[in-house]
């Protein structure tokens, strides 16, 4: 094969990116065939214009926004804390948006889980329940449960349609997996797989590395690639034409994700809101979560590289941090607001640098390992649009019933592992079942108390029960099917006044106890 | 030796407690001897009445205490979020006491560290900071700096005693520990170790348990034990010859703990109170930690067992749990109040009962290693006696700067571990540099952001020092030693606009950069 072909020499010439082929003539023809395919469907001068901006952007950002930032403002803030009134109507609300067939959810799934040790898909990922259901199956099986849930309402058929975002390093494993699981259930029309683009590694003379001689270093364009995807896959064409009008945007990673949460989305909805953020409290000045907070009028997260510490660790008067909006990375959209971002304010916005030591062939075609930055990523975030919305509204909920990311793989000193997703996950199940009535027991059939006694101020259990649930705050093991509670109700009837030993499964065949000694 | 001696057989029989004696024919002359000195120190009549009286009270603390409960009033809160133009006026005024030698530390020692796997008292263990000092070097130096900062500012010698209180268990280890260390560079006559009392385990029917042919089961009385020992081993006349006027008790596995935080004791001080608890908040439902409330119009620390989780999820108006003043076995007590306590309230105090797996010997003589409990041990709590407080004050702070109990040893689920207090006293250290103006670079010479970026909203950190500080959340390695700083005060002279590799070590000797490749 000829590189001239289609005049790619010229244009890469052109782009001053001639250096791609430098090893040309030392490849097979068939890794000829594999670049000359990926370079042709490269836009060059498009690229060099996203690491011209993107640079310029990152050189400017160093003035520090502390004097520029507001906290969320108080009217358009709601609290599952602090307006436990409210809460029915948001959620009659969103149920009848369901019912309706207007709400859609959307999964970005395009990462793999890397840091947590493996090469598949995150969604894939057994955080080791005792079902040892995966992330994708949580989900869908919440989904599937949603509906149920709204047709019984209102007693009609329905659907919530899900866009699954997936990235050249994670469709084809993510199409596979839930082909083979049948789509957990759900109608696989509903499903829609697309991928987000990827974009190349440069160096910092915007230069494109190579990861080898025949080969670019390729990397997904962050979670804010999804706009671009939105309007170039044609999903906000199915979109229209299945009348979606809401969309819940949320991450793969959140083991207690609230998928299509009827209160959020009827909270948006009352609100008349184009755009809103889920978030947590931040208790911590020090805490790794970027904040939702209004820079020079409009809305957006702000990343802590971006604020001095003395301003992360202002208070109110009310004592807690002033910028504690915490950003869980759910977030609401209507349709519309979507096709304006896709169709007009996305394609203004600018990639974002990460600075990364990348892996490269050197002139000689030796591979380099830098044991420092030797160029840039470049990204855009799902939540640099915010600032475009007209009305846009916060909803917090508590960390404990909605938050725990599976981030690193387990380790001693471990934050965000399997471990604590796990954890998170039946603790929160042990408490729906107490609240529904039910107890449990240990194995001399005594009651084991709903929190355990304080091993700080010196005290001690007064139960004997220190192996079942002792100050190491060991869960007691429970888990509920998403098929048979969505968020903790309908559990009365199968827990009221019965008392269960641990391990306790409740799934669509019953009330299951796992004791280990076989009984 | 004659089991007679004395009227032993006549009091054991009269207290019904012969079974005592039962193996005697089967002792060595020195196990006969050993078990005839421990019974006669026994006030069995005494022992029978604390039984009775504490099994009465547990068997009558099945009433719920829900609807008796009240939360801490705001009249009477101090917190050093939401009153922080005070904290400088109470700091004087603690200081001010301090300088006077009317301000003394007690410490509760009486633990072995069994659940963290080792024998020896909890206040030797290494938690695994770089200077590698023990949980009682760290609270020493702080008396120490604290003592220099007082006579710095008043210009005038002082000292703040340290009564330091040990079980049977571990008071040998503990003196011997402090004098192998020279006391940690304080005055020796300055530091009184005193010991709590013993009692021994009771089955149900009101039998001291043996453990043993020869020997009984004993076990510390808990950590109120420490008023009954403050009268019988002549503190109080220790205190009161001193002119000690308040104290701070406090627990020893609290590595963050402000041993005398003049705040504190310059707030309880300033509001004439004679008993004060040092809380912080209660974030979570089911957190395992008791809490400061108001029943049936006194105060007392509520633990978990004692009310419905129905009432442990209150919540207040503004979104905070309404129980959540939780307990950090902090307290302020004034000397004539803990004479009170000690002369006329403390004795009439019923002991808390704890059902435990009692290892003992049966009948035959045989060694039982029950597997449901089978006795009781009692014990007192040393916040049972808020209830006789006249004024009583509570003072909020901040988790991250003052609470990182030590109970667990370290596993991949722990909490409150070695690898947990070292990470907060690492982590509040950082923060200390950064508030002085130092920063940290990596190894490349770049400066590493005050808070890592959020990996929960997809985003990515932007300067390829993920080895140094990344999503998992390990510390910046820094250690103060509280010599150069009790609270992080006096750091800018060392630290401002200087940049440090960690880790960084800043003690008596001045600042030291460890860096590991030696440089």
């Amino acid at each position: 094969m000829d590189p001239n072909f289609s005049g790619l020499t010229q244009r890469l010439a052109k782009a001053n990116q001639s250096h791609l082929l430098q090893f040309w003539n030392e490849l097979s023809p068939t890794e000829r065939a594999d670049l000359a395919l990926d370079l042709q469907g490269m836009d060059f001068q498009e690229i060099n214009g996203f690491f011209k901006n993107a640079m310029e952007m990152s050189n400017n950002k160093q003035e520090k926004m502390d004097t520029r930032m507001e906290p969320v403002p108080m009217e358009v803030l709601g609290s599952v804390t602090r307006n436990r009134s409210s809460l029915k109507a948001w959620e009659l609300t969103g149920l009848q948006c369901i019912s309706q067939n207007k709400v859609a959810v959307l999964l970005l799934a395009g990462g793999q889980g890397t840091r947590l040790g493996v090469s598949y898909p995150k969604g894939m990922y057994d955080v080791g329940l005792p079902s040892h259901k995966t992330l994708f199956q949580i989900q869908a099986e919440r989904i599937l449960k949603l509906q149920q849930l709204t047709e019984q309402r209102h007693n009609i058929k329905c659907c919530i349609p899900w866009y699954i975002m997936t990235s050249g390093r994670t469709m084809e494993a993510t199409e596979k997996f839930f082909a083979r699981h049948n789509f957990f259930g759900l109608d696989k029309n509903n499903i829609v797989f697309f991928q987000q683009g990827m974009l190349p590694a440069m160096d910092y003379d915007g230069k494109i590395i190579m990861e080898s001689k025949g080969k670019l270093s390729m990397a997904p364009d962050g979670n804010g690639g999804l706009y671009r995807a939105l309007g170039n896959q044609g999903i906000l064409e199915d979109m229209e034409r299945r009348g979606i009008e809401f969309i819940h945007v949320y991450c793969v990673d959140n083991i207690l994700v609230k998928v299509a949460d009827p209160a959020f989305i009827g909270f948006c909805v009352q609100n008349e809101a184009d755009c809103g953020a889920k978030v947590v409290e931040k208790t911590n000045p020090t805490e790794a979560v970027g904040v939702v907070c209004k820079v020079d009028g409009h809305y957006q997260v702000v990343e802590y590289s971006e604020i001095t510490l003395e301003t992360a660790q202002k208070r109110s008067p009310d004592g807690r941090l002033m910028f504690n909006a915490g950003n869980v990375a759910n977030h609401f959209f209507s349709f519309s607001f979507l096709k304006d971002i896709v169709q007009t304010y996305e394609p203004k916005l600018q990639h974002h640098v990460a600075q990364k030591k990348i892996p490269h062939v050197d002139a000689k075609g030796q591979l380099i390992q830098p044991d420092k930055p030797n160029g840039i990523k470049m990204e855009k975030f799902v939540f640099d649009i915010f600032q475009f919305a007209k009305t846009f509204v916060v909803y917090e909920v508590l960390r404990e019933d909605e938050f725990s990311p599976l981030k690193n793989a387990d380790s001693q000193e471990g934050k965000d592992t399997p471990t604590t997703a796990r954890h998170a996950l039946m603790s929160l199940h042990h408490l729906w079942v107490l609240n529904a009535g039910g107890h449990f027991i240990d194995e001399n059939g005594r009651r084991i108390p709903a929190i355990p006694r304080d091993g700080a101020a010196g005290s001690v259990t007064d139960d004997g029960n220190r192996n079942l649930k002792d100050g190491t705050d060991m869960p007691i093991q429970c888990e509920i099917s998403p098929l048979v509670s969505y968020g903790g109700e309908g559990l009365e009837e199968l827990v009221k006044d019965r008392e269960f030993h641990p391990t306790l499964m409740i799934d669509e065949n019953g009330v299951h106890q796992l004791v280990k000694n076989g009984i």
